[in-house]
């Protein structure tokens, strides 16, 4: 199958988009620093470094793209700059990025289509400046410093709900990353596990997940025994025996976008030690736990409902203080992003919303399980991007 | 080889060390988010979230590691709290990190051995709160809203020169990298190339990474042709040809720690078509350069004085227009820390310092080259840890 890729046409109309949604925002411009929201805008995966890259993007006029200059030629091929959609501004390595910022939002901050009110220059009068959530604390700081009369706030109640719903390009990606880390999830069940490091396993992982078709492994959360009851165990040099759980959580980035699946394997070694009865019954009612979340997604129901039907289940059968997270987390060009599965998350789910449904049951000390499958909501519900078996996979693992 | 590790007592040692220095900067505390100065002081870590994990590190007292319910047991699992050295203080999903930091600060700050000024609650007369560089900038806005009287600033100026003395356990896993990456490189170079596009070697050289005993592998520029020119080309779908350069540039981490080598090939096919004389001579020029950087490493020299001298011999080329970045930054927790090998760095290097040398020559729209190692500084001036010949490596690449 070919990789899918977003059509740079896209990137036209999410800045114009973006643009629109500032007044209403009370945003005198949006500060994007490298990371999906970048990427998101303009197609540009920078890497993430301690020199300044920059999306200045004022509710008019071409957005600049600030970049080093060393970085240039990179830039230049960023789909948002070869379609000619943004300004390029360099600076070099002994100059300051963040003057550099200052001036430009000096200058459009003094276009005469944009309305000063009687306070003049103060930045407060025409609205807050929106950082990129993932911006480095030390460039929020020299902004800071460089603009020193504006408010500051963040950029993801604008771009959030936005980057949220994914388009068909976007769900292409995705169902992609899914498929192969499922491939992953079945080489893994089908190997050696016995007597392996944990560590050793999430190293087969990640050479696994980018041999079938991840640009790069993410994680590789392998959590076996006792250690199955950390939700987010590092893999550790314990050594897997015959006769317990193992909780593997992994994931990669396919094309940008994130896989992120979970399934809970029972190894039995040669002597066939199989599930205890309370671990069967553990995972069971985690079962019908993430089946009900699933089928609680539809456009226009609230993400809180979604946490909620999960939960109701495990607490009806008298679990609930061992389901300690969220059921989910929405995922694209990162692997948490919006929408939320959480109490309190009243936003309703839209067509296109991509999330993890992962409920988890964690017994302090003994064991634990979790559960999880990336659905896009559709007007028909919850479609599972994950096809693997969803029962507690009981391998022999030797 | 067995893989080296971090000794627990090292944390007890950097906790201490940084804590002493925290009066001379005039620090209230240090806040330090997930990222390498979490690891480097605690050994923790931790995933990236939108989660706050945070250790909150006074002058005076046992640090306190913030984080959320869910990740209680994989912190708890982190060298320096396995060895006592931390409090650890968690929140739930419904809850505010934010609040609950305030909360520790303001305890920190009414304990009767720190002395209060005249203006009593103002946290500028006990000093600013020193926030990790890669802080989300997120995160740091919620705190600058949960402690709005108090003055923010950087951390890096307080933990960067400390982390960039690397001790010999820290040496010996940038070794490991090393020559981990070396073995790819050769890997790469004894294999096809011709016809194959740059993200089919970039995923190769991925995987590898891993394979050789990388953890996960961070980034392959894999730059062709005219793309030579261009220093930190993401890898494409052009197909590499014979009678080209390509510009290799790998790394991953090993341990925590990272790898990043840079060799420069050319390919000649079947058909031998070798190096062009304008080629054969600027990397002539480029190696002598990158020659010169090594040499001139030596405890007390200033870093500015190894780029000088690499960047002495490409202007006295004719080519000093053409090297438009630094000669190279530190490395260690992070791909680019402290020391960075660049004009206006009058800091002397010591031993211990770990950082690359890799001056770079490149003419727009034609081709480029750039060499580069990774060095320890010791009293025997540069410790090469990449061994992997230097000449320009003509093969076949069929």
């Amino acid at each position: 199958m070919s990789r899918s890729v977003i059509s740079g046409e896209r990137y036209a109309e999410r800045l114009a988009r973006t643009q629109a949604l500032l007044p209403a925002h009370d945003a005198a411009a949006l500060l994007i620093g490298v990371g999906a929201d970048l990427v998101w805008l303009t197609g540009y995966a920078a890497m993430p470094l301690e020199r300044l890259t920059m999306l200045v993007l004022a509710p008019e006029g071409r957005p600049t793209l600030v970049v080093p200059r060393l970085e240039l030629a990179a830039a230049q091929t960023a789909p948002a700059v070869r379609g000619g959609l943004l300004e390029v501004a360099t600076w070099r390595e002994t100059e300051s990025p963040f003057e550099l910022v200052a001036d430009l939002l000096a200058a459009s901050k003094s276009r005469p289509e944009i309305q000063l009110g009687p306070l003049g220059g103060a930045w407060g009068r025409l609205g807050a400046l929106l950082v990129s959530d993932s911006l480095r604390a030390a460039f929020l700081l020299n902004l800071q410093a460089a603009v020193p009369d504006a408010a500051f706030g963040i950029a993801s109640p604008v771009l959030g709900p936005l980057r949220a719903i994914k388009d068909a390009e976007e769900v292409a990606l995705l169902r992609q990353a899914a498929e192969a880390a499922d491939r992953v999830v079945e080489q893994i069940c089908s190997g050696r596990l016995v007597g392996r490091t944990e560590v050793d396993v999430a190293r087969e992982v990640s050479e696994r997940l980018v041999g079938e078709g991840h640009d790069s492994a993410a994680f590789a959360i392998v959590a076996s025994g006792p250690s199955s009851a950390s939700p987010h165990h590092e893999a550790s040099d314990r050594i897997i025996a015959a006769g317990e759980p193992i909780v593997l959580d992994i994931g990669g980035r396919l094309g940008g976008y994130y896989s992120d699946i979970t399934r809970t394997l029972w190894v039995t070694g040669d002597e066939g030690v199989g599930p205890t009865e309370d671990f069967a019954r553990l995972y069971e009612v985690l079962e019908s736990a993430q089946a009900a979340g699933r089928e609680r997604v539809a456009v226009g129901v609230a993400a809180q409902e979604v946490d909620a039907a999960a939960r109701a289940v495990i607490d009806e059968a008298g679990l609930g203080e061992h389901f300690i997270h969220r059921t989910g987390h929405g995922i694209g060009l990162e692997g948490h992003e919006d929408p939320y599965i959480v109490a309190g998350n009243d936003e309703p789910l839209a067509a296109g919303h991509a999330f993890s449904v992962e409920p988890g049951i964690y017994l302090d000390g003994r064991h634990g399980a979790r559960l999880e499958d990336i659905v896009v909501c559709s007007a028909a519900g919850a479609d599972s991007l994950n096809r693997a078996s969803r029962a507690l996979r009981v391998i022999r693992g030797t």
